[in-house]
């Protein structure tokens, strides 16, 4: 059946094109009307071009729009694949973090709780409301946890949060010697928050295997990693074999990347902890990761405008490994599957409340999203990862509903890396008055939002 | 209805005889037998001996007994009164701060989970289940929150935490010009986490008196008396107004004492926010505390041998300001009272579990201990204050209950004083291997308690 998908924030050229390519290798969503929606113009017109010759390639009947404006992208919308944000912008992440670094703080561990990709989700929401309201929202941009929580809680938009962390079972799996392909897995929590909790290899329980693994030879990987100067992933560094020796359960994706604040303080404790360089997650590791993103957006140009490239080259014609369109597919088609989703939760991770973003698995046919209820997380996973965290997100939905700025300065005494009172008021100050960068123009200014509480 | 109480821990002579002189002028008691229990046989023997005299003094027809075994005091109890600990010794506390010093942390702030008090309290209530399943135990021994939660959770004993906390009110009312007997108030939350939510003077808002207050004559008042080297209470010191600021509500009682990690640093920072040498909780405010306890107790042992001193002259004959005899006359004379009380939610207090110890106001009688269902406290309060304590309280017992050494580890990584692992591990491994004192002895050894994860 024929739907209109709208990748908002289409600017990430390569994520919309792998949902492209999903789409035009999709039999059921033939006829579809793909809508390009960004605030820059010219990656908007890149992305735009390489879909439409990406869609000739492969002979699909795809039609394609763009546009500068949200609430025509939004119009007859079935679908809203999101992935737009407002602070994450490498350039601005890495102004902040270096802002952050002259008060005294490490890879910018402000505490300040989020408040622009936030305030944008939940004006998209509310547009979507009046626009298209049963029109699906599918959230890709970060934060995931907090904003599937929010719109679900002040709209009645249907949204489901996507990720792709939940894949790290597989680097677990092909370092400790098991074909991915013949695991049987499942990793239920928060989003970024997850934990292994069923690991079997051809019907057998894999987790002795990773045991073995962890006492005969991982010394010997991130020794023989370290002397090759090879980058150690997060799912399999140090700190990924502590969490789990803490917590009986492999931590997985993006979780691995997180864990205590002990695991981030320096670089020198970075580096122990995620070998090598210190992982990604540093000033340097992130400055490569950032010079990667501009040297393949260049690519992307040239090739969109060089009529000798064809996107398919670029591409290759199989399906990429997210979820969105295959998703929209079980909606539309009844092409049921089974997917990694976060949803507000209605029982089905016990012992969280029932409005709060879970991140489970699920079944996606015509009848909706239907997320599988799954036992328990151990008591101790739950009162030292999931609980902080949940608390964390409805301080953070609590500051940007008031608009209590007291509640920001609480964020920010909360970091471990505040040492004093007044650092604290000094790093937010200098926090709210940095350079704006073009995104935040199609929000509310953050200083007009919060207000201090009467008689401060 | 004469009944038999069992004063637990009852070396805390002060406390014990305010008790006695209670019972002594409480008319319904007439007849009734005190047991006093402690492991301590000087202060047992002064206490019985002052207890006995001052009876005297009154005319009361009470009866005394004294033991050092737990399992007799409890026989044919009707009431237990507990306010035995094993680390609160002040001695014990003094070296365990000292400790930590010696580990970069200042007054003894590691975040180690509370292990002796409860493990005592638990022992305790399970001799209670054996002994004297009907009893009430009255539990005036820290910490009250976690210890009224664990044993209401893991025993069938009817317990009931208190605490004097909520009288700070009368200081709020006397500070700021207003007779406190004329006041009309609320303070519910967590004990030593309650929050003035009602505060009237003669059926008027008293909150825009204290506004003008802070705003014309707290600033003079700080200064005057630190000038005067005098000491201001936590109640009134800048920390409290601070918080009060923050949240809209004045904190109360041991409540502002606390507050966030960063009024608590180091000692410049305590003479900040709490005015004059830093208040009591600091190592010099705990040693002149220390030093008058000392001497207290030593005119109390002279006047317990001195044939020539009435106990009479020394204690007064007005009743204290406890609330324990008052409940008890409640509940078996149905002389109806208000307290303030800590016991299991169900509902008392919206938006806390059922089975987590939450004091709130409550009518006693002979139908028991009825809690008062109070309005919800402010969101920020819940967010910021009441659930991060609740998780706390949550995780030391999960850790005591489980005995998992690694829980204990995380507890001290939650310090905001702690820097590294290293350092977390350091001050963990040198608090597990503390000298022993008297106390402990009663209680299981904590290194055997506590295992680390199989694979650590």
């Amino acid at each position: 059946m024929p739907v209109k998908v709208t990748i908002f924030g289409a600017g990430s050229v390569v994520f919309s094109l792998a949902l492209v390519k999903d789409m035009c290798l999709t039999e059921g969503l033939k006829g579809s009307k793909v809508c390009f929606m960004d605030i820059n113009e010219e990656s908007l017109d890149v992305v735009h071009r390489l879909a439409v010759r990406y869609a000739e390639d492969l002979g699909s009947d795809l039609t394609f729009e763009r546009t500068l404006n949200r609430e025509e992208s939004l119009q007859d919308a079935d679908f809203v694949i999101n992935t737009a944000t407002v602070s994450h912008n490498e350039y601005f992440m890495k102004r902040r973090r270096e802002l952050a670094a002259e008060y005294g703080y490490f890879y910018g561990a402000t505490g300040m709780p989020e408040y622009h990709n936030l305030q944008l989700m939940l004006d998209v929401a509310k547009d979507m409301e009046k626009i298209c309201p049963d029109a699906w929202m599918l959230l890709a941009g970060n934060p995931v946890f907090a904003g599937t929580t929010l719109m679900t809680r002040e709209t009645g938009v249907k949204v489901c949060g996507l990720c792709h962390g939940h894949y790290g079972y597989q680097g677990v799996a092909r370092a400790i010697g098991l074909d991915p392909e013949r695991v049987t897995w499942q990793a239920p929590g928060l989003n970024h928050n997850i934990w292994l909790t069923h690991f079997y290899y051809e019907g057998k329980d894999a987790y002795p295997v990773l045991d073995a693994w962890i006492k005969d030879k991982s010394e010997a990987f991130w020794e023989e990693r370290e002397k090759a100067g090879k980058e150690i992933s997060a799912q399999l560094s140090r700190s990924a074999i502590l969490q789990y020796k803490m917590y009986g359960l492999m931590p997985i994706g993006d979780t691995p990347r997180r864990g205590g604040w002990w695991f981030h303080t320096d670089l020198e404790t970075r580096k122990r902890w995620y070998g090598g360089a210190g992982g990604g997650d540093t000033p340097e590791g992130r400055d490569r990761i950032l010079k990667g993103k501009e040297k393949k957006f260049q690519q992307m140009k040239s090739a969109a405008y060089d009529e000798k490239v064809r996107p398919v080259d670029l591409f290759g014609n199989k399906r990429s490994h997210e979820q969105h369109i295959s998703i929209i597919d079980g909606l539309v088609n009844d092409n049921e599957g089974q997917f990694q989703v976060n949803v507000p939760n209605h029982g089905a991770l016990p012992g969280i409340p029932d409005d709060v973003a879970v991140e489970v698995p699920a079944i996606v046919n015509m009848k909706g999203i239907q997320p599988v209820r799954v036992p328990p997380l151990p008591k101790k996973v739950l009162l030292e990862c999931i609980y902080p965290e949940w608390l964390g997100m409805e301080r953070t939905l609590e500051a940007l509903l008031s608009g209590d700025m007291s509640m920001m300065l609480f964020g920010v005494l909360e970091s471990h890396q505040t040492r004093s009172y007044e650092q604290a008021q000094e790093m937010l100050d200098a926090l709210l008055h940095i350079e704006p960068n073009e995104p935040m123009a199609h929000i509310e200014d953050i200083n007009d939002h919060y207000t201090w509480p009467k008689n401060w």
